[in-house]
């Protein structure tokens, strides 16, 4: 059963410029390299300009720099990316939810479970918990007391909230992630650690969307909040008491220290380590692996990343590296004394 | 059913010297912006100073330099931070625990189950597993055979814990982690790799405390240690082998390659990455999203963390470290071209 | 029931040349320093060289070069490392497989499971899967829709395998990891980021070994495809669109950012942040904590990571590489004036 839409219909949807047969009839969505007759496809990244000219696809939606190049139909937007969302969702399978409680759920006393709410096998909930209209969530799904989640929320498997953590409307959390266990505090009584209750909770808003094996810890006192519209990647760590501004996204692997406050509209690479007790402005962006040590407060774009070189390169530049601070003096020096001879001249 | 304690009771707790009024009801703590009155805050880092003179907590825990800007009931401490540890223990909420093992856990044979074991939810424990006076197990964890887990050690919820591994007592374990899985052990035979057996397992010592989402593999031969009073935080790999020394604390996201050795009373920081076989000895700190490449054989603070700069600025430093080899044999010619003419003179 | 090996049957199993008693019996496998006799050992890495000499073990596999040192029964290989790993294999405890499905398991409608699978309790698997011949399936995995595992493929607990996974023959994942939850797929739309449908799936080729805690996002489209023989360590993101090539080692933390595609036989270190849309050839081997922003297109060795420095060290050094283009210039404009002296001299 393959929906089918034409070319005319998918041009209205996205507000294209119609180049060819509106009447070209598209079963499915692919890239450029991999898309067969009948399929269509985009062209946003100019990394794959040089797949257009050869593309399979019976349509392909690009900016008008590119429609020179295209071999058959084409739909010519702005922002092919954000066409080339829209039209995806055409052709996305949504699995089937089954808007039962299965019956190995367990609930603890005094849940309020909307009767819409799907619950898949062997999940757990504590008592006490809300679950708004629409909520999905999946097998194997660790709920505590005292939660709440918003309407059209959906959890994947695995997925740990303890206790207290709010939950927007129409949030989405990916397998395996872990909202609000505790945060890391330690006070030192001579030579040994104390633990510092966490006491605080974590807030997700509405519209949020949270990668595969993330973590969020509950914040020490206050809240660990996230913003509306945020959109965290896979295994990224967020601590205590960490806020995150509206529509900031965050890609994979990055970690957030303790206590730090990043602004709204940001974007924010992989494999980013965040300082705690800092803060980011709004519209900052930071390239991956980049290492935020102090607050940076003014919008622009910030890296602190070195490409890898080949090895033995890397190494020659990396002992100066390790002597830089003399060179700096022996520059100085040798300045100097070319001056002083001018001078003397 | 609020706890309230006074300040006067507060102050003996944590040894403190109480300006104002003793009999002050105390109902809560929180951070110095955020404190409502009827609640304690307090001041450690002087960052926070600005929040002192508005703050609406009814009494602040500081150092004596910082007593003339409190606005209100203070109290004198050496250090705050451990301080309001034991006082946020007065107001911790502690989950009620059931002292139960649900009736839909699975247990293999020959285990030992202390009688005050709780045991939530879709737990499965693999056979000949030991568990300690005071266990609490979180829902859907899954504990292999030959386990033992000792007195009053907590699981939060879907905790692996693989066969053989040995966990000390007073241990806090927060969810998703994976305590024993299989170290990486590849030898390479011609271009295929072939699996070395990971036949060592892991040891935790007393008191430890593990984030959510760590991994901890199993040794190789030898165990992995995890020595008593260690602290890690989130999003920690630790590798087949590795031995961490006593009350060492790490914080989020980072790595420790296999058959590292880390002494005790060690601080890392979050996002850093360390070598295999290497060794580390005790009392060392090493800052956040550093590389640990080399031994360290003397305590101190070690680094090797760039912080971001703008992204324009920092191209251009990149470029020039690219050509830092040449540009210092250059700085040598210069020098030696101007001292042989400072001699010709 | 401790098993026992000749050390003729073991020289004959790893093609030794054997240096002593070939009735000596050999009940277990450790590390040098801790073998007892009864055991054997290796000699690989020259680190450990220093714990041959004391060593209790009954005998140790070594190079030639390293036999003279042999305190005991030797057995000479070219590589010990790969001889280790066979030899483990003999002491390996292999764990009993029940070869049941556990009556807990919920199975969904048109599945195929070979008689031959055994199934943990609290296993969720989604309708029309298809599990081969030996397939074992640890506790409280679940498994999604149209889902194909093929035959002696082995998950440990709580793995997650999304819908239309594809994951060949003998391969092993470990705990906690998630194959196919949704790639970071966002386009804006205003000041809102609209989520691209995830349309595409993973792949998984034969003989791939995937560590805990690992992330590995489906396609945006095409699929993401991680090839036979492939090595990934714990603590992995694989982001969508992803392909990686036969036999390729991947060490743990390192994340690998959308649409990348790596070559066979690579070798990368823990920590690593590979950048999105780009290609790495076949045969790199990328050192640790590197971060790689650009295609590689020559096989190699590639580097980009400092080591720890004392910190007040890296401190100087990290100040003068913020001036490092200014010093750059004022180094040329040095040379200039020397040169342009030594002209007039």
């Amino acid at each position: 059963m393959q929906r089918r839409h034409s070319l005319q219909e998918i041009a209205h949807l996205i507000d294209a410029d119609l180049k060819g047969d509106p009447n070209c009839l598209i079963n499915g969505i692919m890239a450029l390299q991999s898309a067969q007759s009948g399929q269509i496809s985009f062209l946003d990244n100019k990394r794959y300009l040089k797949y257009l000219v050869s593309t399979q696809a019976s349509a392909v939606i690009l900016r008008a720099e590119s429609l020179k190049h295209a071999p058959n139909n084409a739909l010519v937007v702005v922002d092919p990316y954000l066409a080339f969302a829209k039209v995806a969702k055409l052709f996305e399978r949504v699995p089937q939810i089954s808007r039962e409680i299965h019956m190995t759920v367990v609930i603890g006393k005094d849940c309020h479970i909307h009767p819409s709410v799907s619950i898949a096998p062997y999940v757990v909930i504590g008592a006490n918990t809300h679950l708004g209209e629409g909520v999905v969530i999946g097998a194997a799904c660790v709920i505590g007391e005292n939660v709440v989640i918003g309407a059209q929320s959906r959890l994947a498997s695995h997925v740990s909230v303890c206790a207290d953590t709010r939950i927007g409307e129409r949030v989405i959390i990916h397998n395996g992630s872990v909202i609000g266990s505790d945060g890391f505090g330690l006070a030192k009584e001579n030579t040994k650690w104390v633990k510092i209750p966490q006491l605080g909770k974590v807030q997700i808003g509405h519209d949020v969307e949270i990668g595969a094996n993330v973590s969020i810890d509950r914040g020490a006192l206050d809240d660990t909040i996230i913003g509306d519209g945020v959109k965290l990647d896979n295994q990224i760590q967020v601590g205590h008491n960490v806020t995150i501004g509206e529509n900031t996204a965050i890609a994979g692997c990055t970690g957030i220290a303790g206590s730090t406050h990043i602004g709204k509209n940001c974007m924010i690479g992989g494999g980013v380590c965040i300082n705690g007790h800092i803060e980011i402005v709004d519209n900052v962006y930071i390239t991956g692996m980049s290492s935020v040590v102090h607050s940076i407060r003014k919008p622009g774009i910030y890296s602190s990343t070195h490409s890898t070189q080949p090895h033995r390169e890397w190494q020659k530049n990396s002992v100066r590296f390790r002597q830089l601070d003399q060179l700096a003096k022996r520059l100085r020096k040798t300045e100097v004394l070319v001056n002083s001879k001018s001078i003397d001249d």
